[in-house]
């Protein structure tokens, strides 16, 4: 299996069905927001879900072996992390179950048709803060930073490729939330559930999970916390269950 | 003192300067949503601060007992409840500092005028659901669901007799959140600072305190929760601080 990995790549275990997944620490790696975002989203037998900016492909990858649903995409316009996630998929034979495509999220629409999946997931760029981005950082700086799309693009298009009543799942950060709010209702999203994720139980939280419906009517059910650690350097339950230990 | 009470009411002690309210258990009381409201909003030295449907008068009369403020003036609609918080106001010798007009949230801006207080306060109504409401519960009704006015209604005058930059706080339910983002983004009124209230560590929160800045830009910082029992029946530290306790 090593003859697949190329320079600086490394093969890490998921903890779910023996799959793996590559990674290249100084370009590409999923944080504990996929993972968290991976066991937050829902896909039901025979649904299809995108995910829109994949990266390594993480979110399908877990989300093929967390949920029943039929098939998963994966978009991301990074050639470089996209083959990387091809390789992914090969080695846990799922090429039946996922579909990674080299493409802008800007044009998902375009690319994929309108009202074609069920269920879109997304781990967006979190900063809307480009200074002093330079060259050598460009591959974890367009994971992290909307130099190549914006909120409202993830959220325009999520909203277009999904059909009516079909359910979004974006990760996020909480500082940004009025706007993600009002951008989600602006294109018919409408937040439904909501978790926000705090490091102890005492600090503000650090990252926000939300799921929407397409065409939703206004309610929202505000979930109890997730708590990352229970003390220094050991996770809560909740977090080892999600995680898969 | 007692002679100044009216049928059913009786005085509570409030635990701030001496401070105490007059309560009519059955149609006009305060519930810990406004205790928590007048521990969550700042009003400064030389401030005056307006409270949007006041009941009872517990927050202009907390808020007075907690800050530095100059002035408050409380709106009451119920002419029965406005006269106990004047009472209250009058037992207190607040008189110089606190004034409670008889009148509707709906029409706030034409009575205080534009852009007239540094800070407003409102512990709204926070059902839409308007079911089964008879008249022998009207005055509790009134208090709890959007009989008279709406949630909008709120916003738009607290916006409206606020000064640019001036200080908005609200205590509502989480289920409404995503609208009541929508709402106080619509009337500029940005939503600056957030704390879920959640019953125990693990359950989801059943209040939500807001503080918002009219005109202020688009970040918001979300606090560490709020737990209100550390196990059954106990208070945690910060609720019995709030409390005065």
């Amino acid at each position: 299996m090593q003859d697949n990995l190329k320079a600086d790549e490394r093969i890490d275990e998921l903890h779910r069905n023996g799959y793996k997944i590559i990674q290249n620490m100084n370009k590409f790696c999923f944080g504990m927001d996929a993972v968290l975002l991976s066991g937050y989203a829902k896909v039901k037998q025979n649904e299809t879900a995108l995910d829109l900016g994949t990266g390594t492909g993480i979110i399908p990858i877990l989300l093929e072996a967390k949920t029943e649903g039929k098939h998963f995409t994966g978009l991301e316009i990074q050639e470089e992390s996209a083959d990387m996630a091809r390789r992914s998929v090969a080695m846990n034979r799922l090429n039946s179950k996922i579909d990674i495509i080299t493409g802008d999220i800007k044009e998902a629409s375009g690319i994929f048709g309108l009202a074609s999946f069920d269920v879109v997931t997304s781990n967006p760029p979190y900063m809307n803060d480009n200074h002093g981005i330079t060259n050598p950082d460009l591959p974890k700086a367009i994971a992290r930073h909307e130099l190549l799309c914006t909120l409202e693009d993830v959220v325009r298009e999520a909203s277009k490729v999904l059909r009516p009543g079909g359910r979004f799942y974006m990760v996020h950060r909480p500082f940004r939330l009025v706007e993600i709010i009002n951008t989600l209702s602006a294109y018919k999203l409408e937040p439904k559930r909501m978790k926000l994720v705090h490091p102890f139980v005492h600090k503000e939280p650090n990252m926000v999970l939300l799921e929407c419906i397409k065409g939703g009517g206004s309610m929202i059910k505000v979930e109890a916390p997730l708590i990352v650690y229970k003390e220094q350097n050991v996770y809560t339950d909740e977090i080892y269950d999600i995680y898969g230990y």
